[in-house]
């Protein structure tokens, strides 16, 4: 194995060492998302030191790609022209080298969606992050430890399972995050927000079950200390990303629940 | 008449009521909306309970509608591809039977929008949600309590007229609401949002009139309460998705100012 | 020379009766802007008491400039709808003399965008505004006083360099400004949201150099003052809004930094 094995202490510190990384090296991180998202997927970028970049042409895309650090192709909206730059984006990335995650949002609502997160599993993402019913979908059986263990082994890639216990595997090594808030579900686009991290931490750490992991923790740690002062969702999405700036190193250590 | 007419006394009753059962049921609603107002309103209806999905894809519009509760057709942003997706997803609703609310926003500004509001308002939405400018432009004549009427009767729909008083009728059935706070007017896509949560009303409540004035109300009344606190239009749109989200049934009562 | 050389001491008080002015007046502001930009930037506008647009449709946009008391044109998302209406709304703007403000985002990110730029460069925008590596690749050189002002001179146009100092100019007048804060680039869209207020200002201000410097100044003096309370760059842009819709002329004359 090519990395060794991370204890479940390991990887707090490791996240930690990370999140001063990101504000150190400010990597490029291209998003290509849903609308929905995108104002509060560059928002928390920033807030994590990172660049961010969001266009959907064409026409650009595959130079935007080739100056990115790592890239994210997010289902949420999958209209024409973004499943045209997605195409363009991951042929791009893969001969580039440049790492990127995929998060299939919603498709267990269409088909033609799912069919498309199908096709674009096949083409070597590092991560893949979804919920439940998005994991269902698209393995075609209920997300368990065991079932995401066979699905990252069977496709070479980190599964990164949101939920009230995050699951991370990369097939061979497997953490689990039960930090977070209940909150964080009540804000579009938090979700999202987190595969954008995962691509920012891919973009410093070859590691991608590493990467994936300390991204969730640190946003989810985040989220605990935005439920703090919070008075309902809106306020708490204020928080979450005044929580990631502040976020410090210490905190995320003496926060973490994994396993 | 079908529904019983509801006395003034019973209408915040029956929005509290209302207000409960969409945080139990968690109805799904489809908004085909503007680029401006997608974040906020997701937000909204997340704070209401409710289950926002926003693509505008030609390709996945009908199966969304299909396992939507409700729908939003939102004219902010005019583009092609919403365009095409409107005519899919209004066919599609009429099918399928899912109730429909249309928010011609900006119809006074151009031609073309004005001349696709009047044939969507043939395509049989339970509900039009507008200010006084667009009503003008929709009707041909001034809004009044006698004009509003007059367009629901004939065109069998209900009119959700915003302003400082709302006027909403089925043209048998006139209500109106003068709770809210003028800092509703300074930031953008809160109106969009009212049509969004009439939508998300009529998931659960059969009759037009009650489900758009229940929805207007309970976003009053969350307005007045998040005026407050507020410090300006931002913190306000912040206060009023936190207010949303806390807002019980007696203040809805007990604030409300339904005639 | 057609108006009077401002001296530093006379912007500050300009510009605090153009935003008396702004509130007056209400113009229409119409912005083609990126996806990212939209929701912010219409936030600012509607701060400032001018009521936005976004639409970015082709079959609109004529009307919608038609009817604007100033245009945006901001590449942020270079999506082809966006391309095509802002070919159609430059002509237009050109036609209907319109004032326009140029913000060429990440031109330095692709070729092709760079060279869309410098065609709209050649259309007679009244001001360019851009940061230090756009305005590299806009002008061939790396951005100083003196290169500002022989592009101002040379494209006959007002020049408006973001950094932390901002450098204004129409290559004969000439004004710097060293207020603002640096959370203002930890929030996207901030850069654009002032382009936007500087096509407001044009909207009421025909001499271009007096809208640009008053309209950076007063987003930077609102900074100044959101910083004071902001916990992190989620709340900053909250509170920045909040603050251009509660600032007064007598704050914005103590604190102006303006040479």
């Amino acid at each position: 194995m090519r990395y060794p094995d991370p204890s479940p202490g390991d990887l707090p510190q490791h996240a930690a060492a990370l999140l001063e990384s990101l504000r150190a090296r400010a990597p490029r991180v291209h998003c290509l998302t849903n609308a929905v998202a995108q104002n509060f997927t560059a928002n928390v970028l920033l807030a994590a030191g990172c660049v961010p970049s969001m266009t959907i042409s064409r026409e650009e895309i595959a130079q935007f790609v080739a100056g990115a650090d790592a890239l994210l192709v997010n289902l949420g909206t999958f209209d024409r022209e973004r499943r045209e730059a997605t195409e363009i984006a991951v042929e791009n990335a893969t001969r580039d080298k440049v790492p990127w995650v995929l998060d299939p949002v919603l498709i267990d609502r269409t088909a033609p969606r799912a069919a498309f997160a199908r096709s674009l599993v096949g083409r070597a993402p590092k991560v893949v992050r979804l919920n439940h019913a998005e994991f269902t979908t698209l393995a075609g059986c209920k997300a368990s430890r065991d079932t995401v263990v066979d699905f990252a082994l069977g496709h070479d890639l980190v599964v990164a399972l949101s939920g009230a216990t995050d699951i991370v595997s990369d097939g061979k090594r497997t953490a689990t995050i039960t930090n977070g808030h209940p909150l964080m579900a009540k804000v579009t686009a938090v979700g999202c927000a987190g595969s954008a991290l995962i691509a920012a931490c891919l973009a410093i750490e070859i590691d991608a079950l590493r990467a994936a992991a300390a991204a969730l923790l640190l946003l989810d740690v985040a989220g605990e200390c935005a439920a703090q002062g919070a008075k309902g969702p809106a306020s708490f999405a204020v928080a979450i990303i005044d929580a990631l700036y502040a976020l410090d190193g210490a905190t995320v250590v003496q926060r973490a629940r994994v396993s």
